[in-house]
């Protein structure tokens, strides 16, 4: 299964009636003016951006934006999921107020994960709502977050507990900004990337197989394909499910325990994509407790994870703290922790498990 | 026009569709475990009031919760508008965290439109939204501030400028908390009451200046009717346009000059209903200004205003002062005042004016 052949740029749309949107995907967008048009017409823009990305592309993207808006302004973050708090999200709306942005003005969140939930929120909530771009510049970000309308941050007692469900404008994925990704971070998004495929499509988990060398090498084609491909899982399941009422929460796979053990040593110490990783791993060997796979399933899975250059084995927290830190977990319900789980493989599916399950699965999974 | 006879509990329907909900207005509600009948399922539920209400109604709330929801918890916030920021927004996160509610909690505001605002943005934010219900137990948030699903905070620089469109599961107007309301507070109330009248119903209009000294007295089936009627109203235009793209803009006449007034002053030294009855004069003398009505109009509705117990004479701001405060009102567009104006008697439209008209209208309305 070779990757395409195209190098022209690819698109997806997101299907949710009046709020849907277009990915677009491909190399050097970001500075192409026409990347903007057919945007909601606007005064100005504002920018929001972190410390590290400024530097490489923030003036690229102010001059194309110059084309389109009277007034460009930015803001420039801390980097870092730990800094995804109320008071960095205030230097959004501090930006906005005291350039007199009204509610014509469009936002852009050029970044990761975290500018990306961040800017979303703040677009969700200044003035009750004002539109907002994503423009990725990591894989995680361009594979995962910047799609679907998830927008939060964090609070000290859990990970993403104050946000919205905000729909983006569009989404922009210039695959050349992926170029200056640091290895981590390329594998901690390759982490979501192979997400997709235990969960829905076992053609695409054997193409990552095929492709996991030329993903860590950055080979642009194998890239584009990889994100055009997770871009087309997530919109088919957001656009079956945008408030996450069911099917939506399959696509945290791996997130259950893989926010226990970002909780439990503090953000910021692993990556997001990192702990997901490592979720999955502990989340397949759950899904294999509970009869649903084979070792044999659990065993590929794990070794293409470790391939990504991703950790399959996690921070000895104590298996209490792990149970005490996942029924804070958002998909939990009356205290009763849910899991996302591989019924079969390529279909996943929401449920509880017995603790001692649990714990038998921490015990081989950490130290 | 005579109030309507019966006592028994009135309804009027929101209709949004699936965000559709019942505003149910009555003596003797609050307490009645019939009124919480309906409402989603939820092992939780979180009673949010302040530390006037809490002695007067948290514990009979409470208590006709309790046969509903498995445990009640409550958060007691300090009183004011001064205190509508993120700090004690956050109050409300901390009690929903440490006490591990879910996404099947449900919260409910008591007390009036600061902790409405407040909570409702909380229901909005919390793990991307849990249901929430609305108790006011002013008179303000009975008739406007608790029907249409605006919520929001204060930020420095402005007004409601963080915030969310948030329907609430159901509004329940209980007539008897009105008893133990400072008169200063009743007549706030009663600028939101008179409001509907130039914007949209001339008949009620009438009908508010035949029994305006029944209201100010309190008398039972005159609020009713005043509430009803002013949640009638609003039910049709919030129906017609729930995010304020156009129409609902109108039912905010007088709050451009209001708001202006408030943040002048220090939030929290006018009451928002006294600001918005001074402002509905400045508004209405704009409007005669603008050729719209004529002089009797803007008189009569003035002396309404007054005999509500409601000042008509604004602070001296200065003229630019109150200019540049009104510019970053979020009607305001690149840079333009955008005033509610009186089209015709019971007729409203939004449009901007010019700035020396703005001034005569200041210069005549305030000392």
């Amino acid at each position: 299964m070779p990757a395409p052949l195209s190098d022209s740029p690819r698109q997806v749309r997101i299907a949710l009636g009046e709020r849907s949107y277009e990915i677009r995907i491909g190399a050097g967008l970001l500075a192409d003016a026409a990347s903007w048009e057919g945007l909601p017409a606007a005064a100005a823009a504002l920018v929001v951006t972190n410390t590290t990305v400024a530097p490489l592309y923030l003036g690229a993207l102010r001059a194309a934006l110059a084309a389109r808006y009277r007034s460009v302004f930015e803001v420039v973050l801390p980097d870092g999921e730990e800094h995804k708090d109320w008071a960095t999200l205030n230097l959004i709306f501090d930006a906005l107020l005291s350039h007199g942005c009204d509610r014509r003005t469009v936002l852009f969140a050029l970044g990761g994960g975290v500018v990306g939930d961040m800017t979303g929120f703040a677009a969700a909530s200044y003035m009750r709502g004002v539109p907002f771009v994503q423009v990725p510049t990591t894989l995680l970000a361009q594979v995962d977050s910047s799609v679907g309308g998830k927008t939060a941050i964090n609070h000290p007692l859990g990970k993403n507990m104050i946000g919205a469900f905000y729909q983006p404008a569009r989404v922009l994925c210039d695959l050349d900004t992926l170029k200056t990704l640091p290895p981590r971070e390329l594998s901690a998004g390759l982490a979501e990337v192979i997400k997709y495929g235990p969960i829905a499509d076992l053609d695409f988990l054997d193409w990552i197989e095929a492709n996991v060398d030329a993903l860590v090498a950055r080979e642009p084609r194998a890239l584009a394909h990889a994100v055009k491909r997770s871009c087309e899982i997530k919109a088919e399941v957001v656009g079956q499910d945008e408030r996450e009422s069911g099917l939506r929460a399959i696509l945290n796979f791996g997130h259950t325990f893989g926010h226990a053990i970002e909780a439990g040593l503090g953000y910021g110490e692993w990556l997001h994509g990192e702990a997901v990783g490592c979720g999955m791993v502990m989340a397949l060997r759950l899904s294999h407790r509970l009869g649903l796979v084979d070792a044999a399933f659990v065993q590929r899975v794990t070794a293409l994870i470790a391939r990504a250059g991703l950790p399959t084995v996690g921070p000895a927290l104590g298996a209490e703290r792990y149970l005490a830190l996942m029924r804070v977990d958002k998909k939990a319900e009356a205290g009763e922790v849910r899991f996302v789980v591989i019924e079969r493989p390529g279909q996943a599916a929401v449920r509880g498990a017995p603790d001692d399950l649990v714990r038998q699965v921490l015990a081989e999974s950490t130290r």
